[in-house]
Parts: C-alpha cells; sequence; structure tokens
C-alpha cells in the first residue's frame, strides 16, 4: 500500500488501523519558524471526534493528538513533524463473524483480493478513522496558509434531499447543529431526515461545500498538476467521495461559452474584478486570485443495521445484519476533513509557487534582480 | 511547471506549445516486448484531429505521430519511449492584440501572474492541443492494457441538454457521427444544436462517459491514491472540466445506504456478482472486478466570436471579439482525451499491482513459494 | 527538511530528533503476508544500540522498537508499517552553551542557515541517533530480501591504518569483537589504536565493507536510476561518508580495459560465470547476478573533547571543548547502518524489477502469456 | 526503465538510443524569466562532441542541439523545455555479430536478463551517448546557477598514474590539451600514457575533479536527501564511475578528529572562514557556503580491440575481438558531464531551498513578515 503519502513538497505520510493501538502522520516540508502546538491540530481534531452528536458513532475516543518531533521551543523546525493519536477503544467487538464474508459498499471484498487476506478489525486501513490523521496534518497546513491570510471554510451544502438556502447563510451555525449547515432551517429539517433515516435502521449521504478566501493568484502547475486535479485528487481520496465539483461544477455541461465565461473588470479603484465566478477561481490549473469553491458528493454510510444480501468466503449466498457503532450519516464529520484536504493541497503549492519565475526566486533568496 | 509528468512507473511526460515547432511525449516505464508501430499511436490521434467535422476547429494539422525511441525490431524495449508531433500550421494569424488583454475563460491571466508573461500564441502551453501528446502515450498504455485484456470505452453523453438514451445505445455509432455519441438520434438533436450555438458565435458545453470492461480486481492503492482518486486527477487535468463522477456520482448523495450498497451474490456457477454497481467498480479506492464507470462535465469553449467584456494590461476595461479558428464545443474531441488518461492511470496501476503481496511477487520473479 | 523518505515502491518516512520524546519511521509498500514481528527488528537494533563497548557512547538507551501499525496476526499486511522508539535520556545535559557556538565538523551553522534557528539538544534531527529509524526499517527489508534468498554482510575493513586480512576473515568474529572486524587479529590492533585515540581525547574513522550475496540479475532501473548511482546515495546519506567504492573502486582509475573487464565463462555444468567481479555485480546500472561488492569511507567522530578552535554566534573568535558523551569512533556502530541502507535499496529495486517485461508481468498477474 | 528522470523541481527525463534517430531530454521546472538559446546548449555540447581529438571515438557526430519548447521571444516560459539532438550517423556497422555475445564490462547481459532483449545497436540505450542529453539539460541549469553566481569547473585529475601537480593548476588549460587536464606538463605526460595503451589497443581510466564556487549556504535536505548524497548519486549515474569522494574523500578514514574537522574562524573584517575545507562544502547534507569539491573515478573503456574472452548466447566460450569506433578514454569527455550532473543537482536544491523557512517564503511571495 504505497499510497499514504500526499504532496510533493509539503508532503505528509499517515499510518494505523481502526483498531490498532494507533495512528498518525508525518508532515515533512513544513517550513522552519511557524508557531505551533497541539492545541492548535485539537481544535480540528475535536470537530472529526465520533460520539458528539446523536447522528456519530458511539465509539468513545478521546482523539486526544501528541507532536513527537519537528517543533522546538514552540516553533516548526523544519524537520518532520510525526504526530499520534492512540486508540482508546480498540476492541469493543467480536470481529470472527465480520472476518468471514463481505460487507457491501465496504472494501472487504478489495482488500482480500489485493493482498491475500485483511485486518478485519473495524475495516482495518480502510476504515474513516484513518482520516483523523490528515485532519491532524491538515491542521498544520492550515497555520501555514494562515501567514499568508488563507482561509479555508468547509460546511454540509445538503443532507439527502435538504439543502441550505445561501440566503439564510450564517458561517457560525455551522458548529452550532449536529449537521454542520450554515443554515438553522435547513438544519433542523436534516435533523428530523436523519432521525426517520436512523429509525429505518437505514443511512443517508450529503453534499459538503468548501470555500477558499484570500488565495493569491499564481498557485497549481500546468497540465497535469493542475489545481483543480490535484484537489480533485484530494477529495476523491475521502473514502466515500462519488463526485467533485469546481467552480460552475455540472452546471458547466448547460451552459454556453457566453454564459460560462467570467467577464474581467476593473473596479473604479482599479482593482481587477470579474463579474462572475463560475471557473471557481481556478483558470488553466492555476488559482486566479477569487474564491476557490468545490464541492463534494458523498455517499450514504455503508454500514446500515437493516438486513442486507451478501456473500461468504466458503462461497454462499447469505443475509446479514451489520452489527456495531456507526454513523447514520457521515457528511458533517466529513467537512473538516475536506477543509483538511484543501488545505494540504494549497501549502504544498503555495511552496512550489516560489520556483515559478527568477524573479520570485532572487526576491527569496536575495540575490541582486 | 514541474506538473508536466504524470504516473509513478509507468511514466509520461508530455512538453510542447500550441504554436511552437512540435509537440510529444516520453513513456518511461513501459514493459519491455510489447508489439508497438506508429499506426498503434495514429489511430487514437486521428479521433482527436482538428478539422474533421464542421464542429472542430478548421486549423489543418496532419498530427502525425512519429516514435523517436524505444522502440527496436517492432517491440518495446523497455527504454523510454519518445514521441514528436510536428506542427504543421504555426503562425496563421496575428496574435499581436491577443498579447495585449486577457481573454474570459483562458489561462492568459493567470498564466501572467505565475510566470511574469506568457506564450500568447494561441494560449502557448494551455492550448488543448497539448492533449495531443497525451492521445499518443494513452495509446501506448492502452496497448499494455490490451495484453490483459482490458477495454475502454468512452463517448458522448450529453450535449447542453440532448443526452443520449440508453435503450439505443450502439457503440460503433460513436464513429458514425461528428457528436461522438453512441446514439443516432440523440447525435441528430445535438448536431441540431450545435449549428444553431455556432451561428450564435457562440459555444456549447456537455459531458464524457467512460466505461472500462474486464478491469481485474485488485488495482488501486489505497488512502491518497486510491484509483478513484487519480482517475480524478487525470480527468480534471484535462482543462475544461468541471466535473467528475465516478459510479453513482451525484445521484449518491441523495440515496440511502440500503439503496447504494451493492449487493454481493454468487451466480448458480459459482461467479461473484452484484446486483448493481453504484460503486462504478471501485470499493476503497481498489477495483473490484466489476466495470469502471465515471463521467466527465465539459465546460462550453471559451473561445467565442461573440462580443465579450475584458480587461487590458494598459489597466482599461475594454470590449472584444475573439478571432480564429474555434471548436464551438470540445466535447467530441474531448473523448478520445479521456480515454487516454484512464488508459495512463489504469497501465500505471496495473504495473504496481505486482507488488501489493509477497505471492504475486514470488510468481513474477519466479521465486519458490 | 522535505528530505525523509528513501525508496520509490518501498519506501520509508523516518522522524525523530536525537533528544525528542522518540523517533520513528512508517514503512509505505511492503508486500502483504510477510512473516514480521518487532523480535526481527530488536535483533538489528541492538548491534546499533550505544553503551555496548568501550568506544560506543555510554549514552544509556534500550532503542526498544515497537511496531504501531502494518502487521496482523504476524503477517504484514501491506499497509503502512509505523515504528517508534522511544528515547529514554532525552536531557542528560544543559546544552544553552553548545546553542551559542558552531560545533566544528557537525550541522550546527548549515541548520541555523537554513532554517534560520535549530534544536541544539544533541544535534536534534541531524543527530547520528536519526539512524536507528533506518535501522529498524532495514530489518523489514531485509525480510523481505530473505524471502528470495538475498544475504547481506557488512563489516568494519579498516580503522584508522589498520585494515583487515583477507586470509583471516572469519564472517562470525564481527559480532565477536568491539570493532566489528572479521579478523580476530587486526580488532585487537584496532582496540589498541582506539584506546590511545581515547587518551588524546581525540576520535578516528575508518572503512565498512558491505557484500550481498544471491542479488538476482537484473534489479536497478538505467540511466538515473542506476543500481550502483542508488546504492551510491543510500551510503553517501549516512551522515559521516566521505567516499563510496563500488567493486574496483578508486583502483578502477589505474587499470586498463582488458584487466578491469570481467570476462565471462561457462563453467562446465554450464554455469555462467565471471573470471573476476570488478563490476562489483552491478553492470549499466543493473544487477549481474554476482555478488555486490562496495565501501563506505567515514570520518572520524566530530565530537571530541580536544580543545578546538571555532566561532559563536556573538561573532567572536573562541576555543571549546565539547562536553557529553560520545563515541571516539562510529565505524563499528555504522555497520548495520550501511545494511540497512543497502537492504532498502535492494527491496525497492526488488519490487520494480517485476515491472520489467510484459513476461514477468504476466506471471504476476496470471494472464495468459 | 523507468529511470531515466532526474530532480525533484528541477526534473529533467531524457531518452533516446546510441543509434536510434535522435535523442534529447525535457527538462521540467525551470523557473520562467530566464534568457537562453541554443547557443548556451551548444557551447557545452561540443566539449562532449566525438571526433575533437586523437583519443575520442572518430564517430562523426555533428551533436546539434534543438530547443523544441519552452522558450520565447528568448526567454524561458516556466513550461517545459523539449531538446533533440539528431544522429547523423546511426548505422556505420553491422551488430549482428554482437547481438550474438555479451560484451565484457557492458551492459549486454543485463539488459538482456532484465527486458528479455536488447537494442544491440552500440550498446542502445546503456550508451554512453546518452549523456549528450544530459549535457545539453545541463547547460540549461548552469545558465540558472549563472544568476545567483554559482560557478562550476570539472577537469581530468589523472589518468592512469599520470596526476596534475596542483602547484602547477592553470583552469584555461582545460581546454587546450585533448585531455582536459589544468596541468600542461602532466597533460603531455597523460597524451604519451594514452597513446601507448592506443597502440595495446587496451583503455585506460582516470579521476575527473569538480569545484563548485559561490555555493550560498543553506542548499540540501537532510537524511536521505543531503546534498552529498544526491550528488553522490549524479556522478554514479555516469555509466563508468566506480567511486566518488566528497571533500576529504578516502583520507578521512585515515584522520583523526582533529585533523579533519574544518575550524571556524572570522576574519578581521568579520567574514566567516574555515581553516580547512576536508567537509568539501557539505555539512550535515547542507552546503555550508565555502567551495564543493568531489572527485569521480572513472573506469578504462570496456571497448578494446585486444581480444578478450566471452560467451555467446549459444552456450558457447569464445574469444571475440570488439570492432567498431571507440574511445581509448572516456575520461576528458566525461569532465563536462560531471559538470552538468553537478549542476542539474545544484539547480534542483536551489529551488526548493526557498521553501526552508517561513522568513524565505514570505519574503518571495511578498506577504507582510
Amino acid at each position: 500500500m504505497a499510497g499514504s503519502s500526499f504532496g510533493k513538497n509539503f508532503r505528509i505520510t499517515t499510518w494505523g488501523e481502526s483498531h490498532g493501538e494507533a495512528l498518525g502522520a508525518v508532515v515533512d516540508g513544513c517550513p522552519a519558524g511557524i508557531k505551533l502546538s497541539e492545541a492548535d491540530l485539537q481544535k480540528d481534531l475535536d470537530r472529526r471526534k465520533p460520539g458528539r452528536t446523536e447522528f456519530a458513532t458511539p465509539r468513545q475516543e478521546a482523539d486526544q493528538v501528541k507532536i513527537l518531533s519537528g517543533v522546538f521551543e514552540g516553533y516548526t523546525t523544519g524537520t518532520p513533524i510525526s504526530l499520534i493519536i492512540y486508540n482508546n477503544n480498540q476492541r469493543p467487538y467480536d470481529y470472527s463473524e465480520i472476518a468471514q464474508y463481505y460487507r457491501p459498499g465496504h472494501a472487504d471484498y478489495t482488500y482480500d483480493q489485493k493482498y491475500g487476506f485483511r485486518d478485519y478489525r473495524g475495516g482495518g486501513r480502510s476504515s474513516g478513522r484513518e482520516t483523523a490523521a490528515r485532519v491532524g496534518a491538515g491542521a498544520i497546513a492550515k497555520k501555514l496558509l494562515a501567514e499568508f491570510g488563507i482561509e479555508i471554510n468547509a460546511y454540509t451544502y445538503s443532507i439527502g434531499n435538504v439543502e441550505i438556502n445561501p440566503e439564510r447563510f450564517q458561517k457560525e451555525e455551522v458548529s452550532n447543529n449536529p449537521v454542520a449547515m450554515p443554515d438553522p432551517i435547513a438544519a433542523e429539517q436534516a435533523v428530523e431526515f436523519l432521525r426517520k433515516i436512523k429509525d429505518q435502521e437505514d443511512s443517508a449521504g450529503g453534499v459538503v461545500e468548501c470555500i477558499v478566501n484570500n488565495v493569491p493568484a499564481g498557485l497549481g502547475e500546468p497540465v497535469f498538476e493542475k489545481l483543480d486535479a490535484m484537489l480533485g485528487r484530494a477529495i476523491f481520496s475521502i473514502g466515500a467521495v462519488k463526485a467533485v465539483e469546481i467552480g460552475s461544477g455540472i452546471n458547466a455541461s448547460k451552459m454556453t461559452g457566453w454564459e460560462h465565461n467570467d467577464f474581467y473588470r476593473y473596479s473604479e479603484d482599479q482593482i481587477l474584478t470579474k463579474e462572475s465566478n463560475n471557473a471557481g477561481g481556478i483558470l488553466g490549473g492555476i488559482s486566479d486570485g477569487f474564491p476557490i469553491k468545490l464541492r463534494a458528493h458523498i455517499k450514504p454510510t455503508p454500514s446500515i443495521h437493516k438486513q442486507q444480501r451478501t456473500v461468504n468466503k466458503a462461497g454462499e449466498n447469505i443475509n446479514i445484519q451489520v452489527k456495531g457503532r456507526h454513523d447514520p450519516i457521515i457528511v458533517p464529520r466529513a467537512v473538516i476533513v475536506v477543509e483538511a484536504m484543501v488545505a494540504l493541497t494549497l501549502a504544498d503549492y503555495l511552496l512550489q509557487n516560489t520556483m515559478s519565475n527568477i524573479k520570485l526566486l532572487k526576491r527569496a533568496l536575495q540575490a541582486p534582480e
């Protein structure tokens, strides 16, 4: 599984299984001199923590993060930052049954096919629990981005058929309701819908939207490392994502060129503006200085209590009821994971942008221009 | 622009500008011993070639590909395969005007911001012409995949509001109409729609769908290099793509877990089947042996003759009419580019899959198990 | 410091400082299905452990390694293997003095120049203690190589002017004397020499030699990833190495072509042999199936008690006496580090070799040839 | 052969065989805004060109380089620079005989073992001719380094037993004699020695030395990407190199710590100096601002006319006389290849150094500190 790293210059490597002793990440390439503490990471980890609401798995995990290296006297040193999160609650269930069959919608079958066997305890490495390490690393990326004023905000855009109403948008609401919606009325409807789904022993999906403000123009590398291409990869690397939209997204295919093109204008005080932002802040794979906007479509949690059909390793068709603690929806907890993946992508491109042209380079290295 | 490479072990690097002398690709990591000729590449390049239909740019390019290295006596040698396509028709227009302003929907502004200046001839490196090199390289990937029976088929799913009807699906139709649709009736409607758009000096977008058959289970690497994550990156790296869907795509967020989960069943002759394929052939980032299915949403061509608002480098608000030869839609020509990017992604993962477990490895290297 | 990873497909990332809480490594890309326990790693770590002989630093460290992920029921799962070694003895000295000046022969000055400040506790990340993590990871690579019969043996070839005599070569001796020499008489002379050097509050250097047997032909990738090029990088990445030789090494430049070329011969039972091995088992960057042979020239430990001249951060010329616990020679402890780096390099190339040609590939993936 | 790329951010990919139609390189990641012409590259290529002296192969090649992309109106654009060199003289000999046996000292046997067959025309990809592409790419790296005042000078240090005398060192001499020695008297002796070797139908080796001046402190990344580690890889990637020394090199193992440590001193005008440079300008893998010094030990040309023993593919022991045009020594032509590889390594690290700490980064991106 040589797929546990992300980023070229701001590079993270994660490790750990759902029910192993611990999980963690190593961040290599974070510049020296950034103020960083465990509290900076914990804040984001707390937003992902299980057991906080009626729709999150009741598994009890403190998700306390510890920094083991790369920080000295409160500042990053430029050396790898190793962070670790111990699993408190490793083996609450008997997994012997689950080891014998393939849960629909999970990676059980594909891991077995690829590796010859699998760590069946709670999904092992394929569990969503793996994203805790990303959130910790993402918080470090955010600290770097904050030095340049870049701000990332994600929230639940829809759950099932319940969408937020942009006119009621209130950023603070995101942390005030159990569904992470920035619209209190939609949030209430979503809660009602989810209670019904939970009663039916079923689960629901939804859409996360993410807006990034204050991105400087110039981030991204053309052709195969376009900023949108790497954001696409970043978001699709979150387990349950089935579609990603940038800017105008799925509406783009129905618009005409004249409708879709964002016309540039200078404002009266000679600031460059755009009359629209269908590009979602990215043109030719490079940020244009306007807000980046993307959406992640997330499938319903595959673990449901409702009876399902499947097969076992003995070659039989069987019916199963998946036991254990599960979220009826993962969307609200995925919000912070989306933020983390966007932050990791932007941090990597921010670093790389210093090498774009000889003027930037000379400025960085204080050579005479 | 260190973004011109794609793939880890089956790795391509492309180069060249729209109006430079030539463009090309280097494929490094193609295994030795595969039969390969220029004709294998030309076949795919001809599907992308400009000037073939009334909706493709009238620019005249033979797009003749030449292999300069890596093939000996008709077989790949394991060394880098360098392919080159000369531009016949390099400077048909005067670009001095275009150099002075930023075309809406193009990369003019972002390249200037990043690099300090830009090659303004026909978009330079940011031109869709760059994809010719990908198509050549993709044809090599397809030859490798064909050795394992893997087949990739893309086609136009929709143009504007005109969608194909799955009940009328005929694969051969794709090469019979100028819009690459597998449904002759939808194709006619799309042609009619495009003629209208063209008359209005405007342009249209659409959706490309791609199905891959005979993919073995096990391709893909977990976490950040999930097969769907890298397919997402691959497809978003095609200039005009604004959304990507895998399997159930944007419908996933509206379904319940019970509806979305693909139930496994053994057939009477003990073959593993699934009752649905919402996963689109990928679970936990690893192929499950069922068809891979994805969609790319493509924006309308930004180059239109219709008058647009923009700014120039002198800091003025101006109106422009972009001259020159342009496609009123790029979707039909993007179909083969989607195939190429999918092929390149799968080829890379096919190679990597040999390293998944010690049994495969010993089999490859003929060590005693 | 985005330089903490090594390997492309069998890839390790190390982290940790000399006097931090812990140090460790993440191994990503180890195939599933290999038997692995902490004892496999501990065996090699014990060979590097401080405090074992009169010539090793008296720092007390158990160097107990723990595996946190990637192993399930005694076998590797294909997921990242995270290993951790806690530092028991983190702050025995007051480092406030050392923080103010630059120790000659150390990285103090260069880290300050690069990062703006440094973790001055015992050298921080630049300490040789960092190699403990490599040794743990190297032991995993050795387990993989052992499945293919590949054996790596390193030992001290010389200390100061004392060289081993090949006629007295006894492999077992390496673990019988404090200088890791395979020749008991040279070992005694070296011990005597080192006692003298230690009395003078000075330090000594030496040469480590490494032989790898049973390497299959075909490992290595041409041009920039030649097996010897990557071994060269691997060995030079060990802090104190100032020269690397492969095969005939520094003698090559004095030989004629006829003397240097290794003539092939078939033995009577039709086995391919070579009349010499000046190539050191590598031709054109690819292993030829004969033993790989290399040497690492290691500088004397820079930390000495003898008075030295240097400068401080206040801009003054000063005299210093470096206090603390130091090895008068690091060569014997570097032997296992050389083995680890060779193992990591070979493991990576072993995996990659499965992709060399279509026959190997089809064999691995069980496709019809 | 996925080994044809070098560098992480300033990244080159080379392609082409000795007797193919052409060979070339793609340089991806060169910053925009550097003045660059084909003449800049040709100057270095002419120093490597065959047929210039009595000791270089008489093969006639103009080695005319052409830039196909990435340069616009005389300046680099930040997009990939593709360079191509056509082979004029592709098939002067009949290679059918050579195809049947394995030349000692060449890669014939190892390529056959790895790939199943080989391009036997003049060594195919394993030929030293491949280095022409590196020299072209290296010249681009030198242009970048020159913007920062960095200067690379390599020369022949010894041929067989003939060494230069440092007291007679004259830089200009390097281009005045056929052996690229900076000492006219040693050059004469070397010429005499080589004539004798050539008469004996044999060949000779030698040592190339390289000095880099004006390197800023701070280049290099710790642990596995130490500057010396990557220089080691770079130099060992040149086909015939059997040993690499940095700074004190093979002498390091015989010195004591007190002798080897370079003592820092401030000069009267408060400039930091070192009393010696055993480090060769690199400490802890990072440049210290003093000259980088390295040596490459190069084996004698394996192609000799003198009769040799070997085996053929039919399994027979045979005697051969290798026909064709060969250098009796490659050292003088390797000098510029060493310069190229050093330049490529330093260019890559120069770019990466902008990301070391937050101050550099903010300066580059003009953010408020």
